[in-house]
């Protein structure tokens, strides 16, 4: 059986990762969305189970002591977490997994399982995210400047990812992941067997 | 300027390469297909120029000894070489190429561009390919082994190239070479200056 392709995607707050890995999910409806838990509040239109699973702090840090998450990290004052027991399922019934993180737990998740390819979301400039993060119209002033702050640190974390998406448009950056999703299938790593003692 | 791809293709005789490259080179037209020297005689339907510059074992050996050659090889009785400069000249001005080359040229073509993206075309399994020489009618079956032999011998250079891609049915592996030039266009190398000292 063919391993599935773990795939981390980060990307800068406002970027557009909701919208494209949506479309993503709609096009590669075999694809396996890994739900993260979070404590912070959901947004308008999220859904508990769906976008993440919201919990609180008490039950959060449940999970910390049980030893069930992937990976953990505190994100502009809340938790995000991801458990591992159901990505590990899916990988080895060869299903392709999308693991959207930030990127501390990213760095986390390529150092325990160094087969992940990871990719990083990005606008077509540093203006352009600050142009979106206003236009959006969700945030105040103080944190669309802390997500401008963290943006600045997070792009020195780029260099760790294996790609680059550029969302200039929703079609060419969902192109780009569906294509990184076929090209990792076609790895060597992953065929070598079929022509093995020939 | 972003530099192009050059994106080397080998595979097992009989595995379909021209036919599936030549669908590669019909829907990616900015592509440059770089063409090589040899000095077997044209198969039906070949143009000097286009699949192949047909030249004479002399005037092969002189670009030898003028140094041309980025790689040259025997293979099957005949010489086979690719000339450097257009290549470098081609990826310069940011356009992807698509080197076709057996599997000791793209290990010496490996060796002096290591930054050379490799993928080997294979049929779905070695009967399929034994199959299809036969099916193809155009060799004798002293031949068809022959290429059965090189195609053993071949299959141990498998670990060396990047990609495998399976030729099951043509669309697929158009896909599927179609998909890894995109994935690497977005590898973080060709990236990274997008966001530097933001």
């Amino acid at each position: 059986m063919k391993r599935g392709t773990l795939l981390v995607v980060s990307g800068f707050s406002g970027a557009g990762k909701g919208t494209v890995l949506s479309k993503v999910l709609e096009k590669r409806t075999d694809l396996y969305y890994s739900v993260s838990f979070t404590t912070r509040a959901p947004r308008t239109g999220e859904q508990d189970g769906v976008n993440y699973h919201f919990v609180t702090r008490e039950a959060f840090q449940e999970r910390i002591d049980r030893g069930e998450f992937l990976e953990y990290a505190e994100y502009v004052g809340n938790f995000y977490g991801t458990s591992m027991a159901v990505i590990r399922e899916k990988l080895d019934q060869g299903v392709d997994v999308i693991l959207e993180i930030e990127s501390q737990g990213a760095a986390k998740v390529r150092q325990k399982m160094p087969e992940a390819v990871s990719l990083f979301l990005v606008p077509p400039s540093f203006e352009e995210l600050s142009r979106r993060l206003h236009g959006r119209g969700t945030d105040s002033e103080e944190v669309i400047q802390r997500r401008l702050a963290t943006a600045r640190k997070e792009a020195k974390e780029l260099e760790h990812y294996d790609y680059i998406v550029i969302n200039d448009t929703i079609e060419n950056a969902v192109g780009e992941i569906l294509a990184i999703l076929v090209a990792e299938g076609c790895r060597k790593e992953r065929r070598l067997e079929l022509f093995k003692g020939v």
